[in-house]
């Protein structure tokens, strides 16, 4: 097990990533708090909630369920969940646990800094994408309409528990999803990183989870290293949307529905690569080498059916871009990202186009 | 005009208070913000709007309505408010002012901190409780059900703006409602400020609005006083609550419908000062200065109906207690209150009768 430490504005926090993190919680002050509650799904906790407490040493806590699904980031979750804790007895020196996926965690997260103006809470995220990403650096939220993320804080976890076992009851495309995260940061992270990934790709399954401690805890660094030097996304966070800017205009056009986040983070990285090799930023022997490494997770389903004008148009909507422009992630070589902001819509155009004629060809 | 500064946890942000005070507002970089909003009521806004702009240099900023009343601050209120800044091109360079009363500034403030994970934000409170008290400190909140400000954050404002001439369309029940909080904080502040109050106390009213600003200025010392040294409400900001505990029983009991927040507020000083004599923390004749000046503030709707058991059964759901008991905010002297978790609750009952009784005699 590693133990990585985030430096955050407001306090410093332990990320405890591989086998037998959940045991680390008992060396957490558990008795500052007047009670503890976890907010989780239902099938989920039923599968881990005993080993959770087993290895925890956490007794008979209380649990607020959430229905499974992206549906659950929501003001109205918000709502029920508070009344809830409300219901329960959860005052402001209560600690709240967040034990799932990235809904569960941005939701709980964002729970957690508003009940109450705000109570502890520790992450323990159970799939890929939480473990190695969004369970680390405190960004919480909920979705309002069709507007991912709309409204959410910043408000850092207490601690972070990422056991690797938790990931053998994933469903094979949602554990291969959360692997081009893992291929994100190991682009931002460079050539050694990415080298490993590269020998030890084609191991990395469910069935196989107890040994992926190593790989998630170097995965999980890279954010750990992002956030602790931006933890309010002032600049240099943004190299973590690497692939999200065609990524969510991909689950846009497919109404969320086609694409795991992670897959379309697959294709997000697949056309940045191509457009940064067509600004000539990017030698061609990298663009290639990172291009096999995302063919390589697994098979993606097909952007060739989507129309270009429609995706493209709706790259603009990206809210993290500020006063309308979109501000690129490109890689330059394995290792550094440069972010760019007038990148030609005719350039961008194109890149997308070869990624779909790939897609086509294939 | 009086300028004070808050010693934030994020950053330091003055408060101005007087005649004159829209104007500080052409001090403010505007020019760092891509667009400026105002969240308002649409009745003060027609008032004031014009007044406001032209004090303040301010030209068409764009306003997004709330409905007057407590009923806005929900969810559902943040819901609206937030879909609209998105419709309206709200991104997360864009300043929202929050121009109205308590409702307008915590339903903003919560607005500011959760829009793309917070937005900045200034306050210009348009009544006397939002001016001296709940305009300045950064505690945002919207109400849950039944229970007030079960959700919101600690987010302060960049700038508050208090200019009594807005005052002066106050209805007179509402801005003497406020004049108990004025009184809450001399109280609080001690014999100087005390004894100012009961020589002007009869001069101040909405017609005479444009002279209270030095009045106002000093009973805003006293909350950016606390809030310098206790943001948040670790201790010390507690003593804000003097008079709160049994106001909040009071407003419950009578179902937030026979009082103003001020005026509750009002019974509840009358309810802790006698509660604290009762325990021998107070000397008589203090007290006796102390009712006196919030019986001369106005004539309270009536509390000699309320079956006290009902009031004193709702004491302990504030959610200021924390692992179920209640912090009692007590005067030991004009100037000094003190904290005290253990009071016994025939004598706090007790306290409560005599404080009916002396409605009932009157």
């Amino acid at each position: 097990m590693q133990r990585l430490r985030v430096a955050s504005r407001n306090f410093p926090y332990e990320v405890m990533v591989g086998r037998g993190a959940w045991r680390a919680f008992r060396g957490f002050p558990q008795t500052r708090y007047t009670s503890t509650f976890i907010l989780t799904e239902q099938g989920l906790w039923q599968r881990w909630g005993k080993a959770f407490c087993r290895d925890s040493g956490l007794r008979n806590p209380r649990t607020v369920w959430v229905p499974e699904g992206e549906a659950s980031k929501s003001l109205r979750m918000l709502e029920r969940v508070a009344s809830q804790l409300l219901a329960l007895g959860a005052d402001r020196r209560s600690l709240l646990v967040a034990f799932g996926g990235g809904v569960v965690g941005d939701l709980g997260g964002f729970v957690a800094s508003t009940y109450m103006r705000g109570i502890d809470y520790v992450q323990v995220p159970t799939t890929v994408v939480a473990q190695v990403d969004s369970g680390i650096g405190g960004k919480t939220a909920v979705n309002v309409g069709a507007m991912k993320n709309l409204l959410g804080t910043f408000y850092p976890p207490r601690l972070v528990l990422a056991e690797p076992l938790v990931l053998s009851t994933l469903e094979e495309r949602a554990f291969r999803s959360g692997l081009y995260e893992v291929v994100k940061h190991a682009i931002l992270a460079g050539p050694s990183f990415f080298r490993q990934l590269e020998k030890c790709l084609d191991t990395l399954r469910p069935a196989n989870a107890e040994n992926l401690g190593p790989v998630l805890a170097r995965a999980a660094k890279v954010k750990v290293d992002v956030v602790t030097r931006d933890e309010r996304e002032a600049g240099l966070r943004r190299v973590l949307n690497l692939g999200h800017t065609f990524g969510h205009a991909l689950e846009e056009a497919t109404h969320y529905r086609r694409f795991l986040h992670g897959e379309a983070v697959g294709w997000g990285m697949l056309a940045a690569t191509e457009l940064s090799r067509r600004l000539g930023l990017l030698p061609v022997t990298e663009a290639e080498r990172i291009k096999q490494l995302i063919y390589r997770v697994g098979t993606l389903l097909p952007i060739c059916d989507l129309i270009p004008e429609r995706v493209l148009s709706l790259l603009p909507r990206d809210k993290k871009a500020v006063g309308g422009r979109i501000h690129w992630v490109l890689p330059e070589r394995i290792g550094r990202v440069r972010i760019i902001a007038d990148v030609p819509s005719r350039t961008v155009a194109a890149a997308f186009r070869d990624v779909q004629r790939a897609d086509w060809h294939e």
